[in-house]
């Protein structure tokens, strides 16, 4: 089991990561410092692959432990799931001293660390993220929220958890296109600060794709450790947190333009890091050689849905949606080379038009 | 105009306090580094009342401004509310750099404060209260959130407001009724932290009845500040802060027993200090003039609803809801003088039962 520590003062907490750590749960987080069973709110997929082990373990360590289940999915993400947690929590006689523990993806991370920020003005959570792009993105740096009818986590709150067990075993269940998903934030991670874990990418992919135990620890604890050094620095994203958003910019467009039906999360944040090189290419900042090797290695992780039938106009109009834009003041996260980042402002909007419109109708890879 | 801090560190915050402030509402908060029109959330009766002259105020200062009216009262304080808030914010173009004025009550206020908290994971927010109750007590401290069937403000955050402005003249709007519910929580303050304030309320009582300018700044500001005081040396409730709730522990039992239809909150508080105080005189803990005197000051402010007809059980049960009830750990605050709170933990259960059944069958005033 390896230790890494988000380091957020007193917010501070350290992420756990190595193979069936689910088996021991409850003995790390009561050496955590938790006393009583927690409230474990998931969803009913992963309660069925891995809900068994998890329990045990708890109920081993506090007692019997109360069992919250949502839907599976990014569309109960929202307010009437939120109020139900809230209620049966409520029956459970969850008060001030109680805990949550999210146990699953990003969807039941995000509004279960919701749930604990908001539940009697906040309670103490825990997570144990079982998706790749959890262990490695969503459940470090404590931004919570649910989304709402205008957009996707729109409400929320900054709720860091108090401790994240990552069981990289229960990566081996991840469907192949969730799986790839989380490799493309992987890749970002080392896009924007480690060549070293880019290149550990494409050296190993074979044995990654196979869910290989040591290869994927290693990845995981790069990945997390570059997303907890970045966080650290800069908790409310004022500024150095900003270059996690590589690749989201028009990731996200592209996500809005085919109303979160078409990619994953992932797939969209790849075709947006494959943008993002492309456009920062042609303004020259990026050699050609080093732009090229980092889109065929996004390529190679997986086939990406395409980009044929996305209307431009629906992108560009979710681009432009922010304030930020409309005022002029366009920011982009654009790489110098693999492994280093910057962030641009004043990014000239006329000539970003010009190069979207071009690459939606381009032929790629 | 009378300027008070509520000192919390990087979240210190300004409260003014005068008579017709609302009408230059927009400079005050401009000054406060607003620079941008606020989404005001607020109700229709508050609209109706005093609407034309902040909104003038605020258009001076910050152009166009978008207004949120919600329906007025207790049962507003909801899921479906806070929801609807959202999406008007969000079909008002609000974003991360918006603002929120919440302007009305204490209902208003907690909603618009949650609603701020959470917006887009939280936007700064100030406060124009419009009852007594909410002048010295719901706009200081930060406390925000809803009702859940569950049970009053059992979701929530802290999130403390940038600036508080107090217009003692809209007090003259108040129903009798709601002005003698805020004057039962500015006597608490004196009676936890003041026995000058206390003193004042009994010499110029008919003077604060009626409204009288001075009287009103004056009660308003050592009310205020006694809160701002007691918030600012323990801001997330984890001791003297505890002491804001003498009265609350069996006014808010008494409340629930009658599921909050008979009693306005200052009014179950007042019953609740003539219960501490009573029972905290059983105890030998006040010297007996001190206590009639009080509980006479109390009973002069007006008339309390009779706790005729509440059901003893349902009352109990009300208070021993509470899972530290439950675990034995009774904790209630006492006077030990008028002016003068002690927390005191360990209370006996059986004799604050016994004490309980008797004080509601017994004949007040």
């Amino acid at each position: 089991m390896k230790t890494l520590k988000v380091d957020l003062a007193k917010h501070s907490y350290p992420i756990f990561v190595g193979e069936g750590l689910i088996a021991g749960a409850g003995a790390v987080l009561a050496k955590c410092g938790f006393d009583a069973p927690p409230i474990v709110i998931t969803n009913n997929t992963v309660l069925q692959l891995h809900g068994k082990s998890l329990l045990r373990s708890l109920q081993k360590s506090f007692g019997p432990v109360e069992v919250i289940s949502i839907g599976d999915g990014e569309r109960y993400k929202n307010h009437e799931t939120l109020l139900r947690i809230y209620r049966q929590m409520f029956r459970a006689h969850a008060d001030r001293r109680s805990w949550v523990l999210a146990f699953g993806g990003g969807v039941v991370g995000d509004i279960a660390g919701f749930a604990a920020a908001t539940f009697m003005r906040g309670i103490p959570f825990a997570m144990v993220p079982t998706t790749l792009l959890a262990q490695v993105d969503s459940s470090i740096g404590g931004k919570v929220g649910i989304n709402v009818p205008e957009g996707k986590n729109l409400v929320g709150a900054f709720h860091q958890p108090a401790a994240v067990l990552s069981d990289t075993a229960v990566l081996r269940t991840l469907p192949e296109r969730e799986l790839a998903s989380g490799l493309y934030e992987v890749l970002k991670c080392g896009a924007i600060r480690s060549k070293e874990l880019l290149q550990y990418l494409e050296r190993r992919l074979p044995c990654i794709l196979g869910c290989d135990a040591d290869s994927m620890r290693h990845i995981v604890v790069l990945a997390a450790r570059i997303k907890a050094e970045v966080v650290a620095a800069d908790e409310k994203e004022s500024g150095l947190r900003m270059i996690l958003n590589f690749g989201h910019t028009i990731g996200h467009a592209l996500e809005a333009a085919t109303d979160y039906r078409k990619f994953k999360h992932g797939e969209a944040v790849a075709w947006g890091m494959i943008a993002a090189i492309a456009y920062g290419r042609e303004l020259g900042l990026m050699a050609q050689g080093e732009s090229e090797w980092l889109i065929r290695l996004i390529h190679s992780v997986g086939n990406l849905p395409s980009l044929g039938g996305i209307s431009f106009e629906k992108a560009w109009s979710a681009l432009v949606r922010d304030k930020k834009f409309r005022a002029g003041d366009i920011r982009m996260i654009f790489l110098r080379r693999p492994g280093n980042a910057e962030i641009r402002s004043r990014v000239d909007a006329a000539s970003l038009r010009t190069f979207l419109k071009r690459f939606l109708a381009a032929k790629h890879g």
